[in-house]
């Protein structure tokens, strides 16, 4: 690998990238083409950042931060136009052509063999082919997908919405309005542009849209600068907020602790920010407890009653290899799973995966047993 | 200080006690008597073991586990009879005297100058000059308890309510018996003795009393083996986990992390023994998720109508000297407290306190000029 033109390309000096190479960059040779992977942002480069063996670089997708005040928080942060795009919920990929084959990479950095098979079916070729540094950055959602099954969008399996455009060696990105001419032009699907506002307008509109996605049970919006001179932000409904917890709380040993904290206080600054009635403010309150509560106790209960606390979730593939190659992925990311046989189906494979939540099976059982906490 | 005496009656080698003493073992040389104190467990000596320079030692006080199944739990843990008593909700102390003065120690292994004020307020002196190696091992309660203030008990300040004890250089303690009939030999407070019970028993009794307190906003109950053979345990009602979760949640950014997570743990488990109704689970629920949000949303509306997130607290001290030193203690805790001008009242002062929570308060007032979490 050329460290030295990589080094360049970063900014940085090539003994400080063979320096973190040691610590914050680690090497993944699985599957193909072998990379480098920054595992924490350093230097100001993303996490996620990633150097091929040929020396192209696909930088990290930037953390977009979180208002917890939206009219403030807009206000402050941005300036003149303020673009509205839903956030889809499910995992975030940046899918680029290496030496002519497409891949996949997830928000760490790794290929992702299952990612990229949906990528190579859903994506034209050709677009790698006229423009092979082009990074299209998108959100992978639907209730195929193994890491957040969702039932709420318009797909039976998996589908990729794309949300950003970026080029290979290249922090930047090409912005809104570029990003969905492309995905129109292309036949690509995009997250829903829900509208452009003045920033010191954009506050009402924006909640509206927030109550109305929270309806459907959809996430929220990502708010865009469109002449990209301010990074991004988010904000979530109360639903998507709660539904968060109800998944924490299923596996309340495995994720409530990270979860928690901070979407209980988004609940209170929405509460607060919307103005609400002492009823509005108490029917809140109850769905909060009871996003915790409800799935705890079924859990609980689940376990007493002898079954085992798993997730399951499914897959489909049209290679075996791919189905083979995501279960070799998901045990490096530190996930157990147990693959059931795949089931051919027309053009390929259902594969069924459990997935093991062990700290929580664990722990409710020995509670169960009257082990002390 | 005599390091060899001391190590011995440890049952530890005198070089493992040098070496713990630049770890695990800190220095206090005030207030008076001077002391070595185990900040945390080690060796198999309780947190909070304190050694003075006359070579005594005062054991730390057991940490209480607590059972999430109640039933299975009991049985699990004990045999024969089970004891129960009162858990009361202040903070815990150990009393005794030294070098014919009473002193008052936290769980950590300070002397609070405070609580040593109250203690010999409230105990007989003639106690520790009968017995000078006697350790009452005791709650402070009441709405005058500056760590955790409770309107809760018959006290209109503060009082000491014995729950076990022990002696200086033995780790083992007196038991429940033997302190209830000391408690009242000597005209001295103790946690009520709820009952006994067959360990096979217990359980619905057990339940029964939990309800009980829980209705009347009190803690809830330790469990113990009257002949010292098992370790206590402890077991809580709901309003008392749904009324930390208040405090909590007022504090959100200081407290609630650490809080949050068990205490909602044990409304599902609770949940799921009680066999609770669909109707008494979603009141549960309910009950939770207003412990969370109402406490929360009030601390951000105070802060936006630019009032500062604090506590009140008040104690009432014979001596300014108390009041001063109690302050220093409060700072050295790593507490940040204002003291008011303290009040000449009939017998001493009154001191009203403002406990400043830093964390919470500043961060309420960054994310509501719209900053990002």
């Amino acid at each position: 690998m050329n460290l030295g033109r990589a080094a360049e390309r970063l900014g940085i000096t090539e003994e400080r990238l063979q320096g973190l190479q040691e610590t914050l960059i680690k090497r993944s040779s699985w599957p193909e083409p072998r990379l480098l992977r920054f595992e924490k942002t350093a230097s100001g480069i993303e996490a996620g950042t990633v150097i091929f063996e040929n020396g192209e670089i696909v930088y990290g997708y930037q953390k977009i931060r979180r208002a917890l005040m939206l009219g403030p928080a807009i206000k402050r942060h941005f300036s003149g136009i303020v673009a509205v795009e839903e956030k889809m919920n499910g995992h975030n990929v940046r899918v680029t052509s290496v030496d002519g084959s497409i891949i996949a990479l997830t928000r760490g950095g790794f290929i992702c063999p299952y990612s990229t098979e949906v990528a190579k079916r859903l994506l034209p070729e050709a677009i790698f082919e006229e423009q092979p540094d082009l990074v299209l950055c998108g959100e992978m959602v639907g209730p195929e997908n193994p890491y957040v099954p969702k039932d709420i969008y318009p797909t039976d399996t998996i589908d990729f919405y794309l949300f950003d455009l970026s080029r290979k060696n290249c922090k930047s990105t090409l912005g809104v309005h570029r990003t969905h001419e492309f995905a129109r032009e292309h036949g690509i699907k995009a997250a829903a542009l829900l509208g452009e506002f003045r920033a010191e307008n954009a506050y009402e509109p924006v909640t509206r849209m927030v109550r109305r996605l929270g309806r459907q049970g959809r996430e929220g919006v990502v708010m865009k600068d469109p002449e990209n001179r301010r990074p991004p932000m988010k904000y979530t409904s109360s639903e998507s907020n709660c539904n968060d917890l109800r998944v924490a709380f299923r596996y309340y040993n495995d994720y409530a602790l990270d979860f928690f904290l901070s979407r209980a206080v988004r609940e209170g600054f929405q509460s607060l920010e919307w103005r609400e009635s002492e009823e509005e403010r108490r029917a809140r309150a109850k769905r909060l407890g009871e996003s915790i509560l409800l799935p705890m106790v079924e859990t609980i209960q689940k376990k007493q009653s002898g079954e085992n606390i798993v997730q399951r979730v499914q897959i489909r593939v049209k290679s075996l290899q791919t189905a083979r190659e995501f279960e070799y992925h998901l045990r490096r990311s530190g996930m157990k799973a147990i693959f059931d046989q795949p089931e051919p189906e027309d053009d390929g494979y259902l594969v069924r995966i459990t997935r093991l939540i062990m700290s929580t099976n664990d722990k409710t059982q020995a509670l169960l047993e009257g082990e002390m906490w």
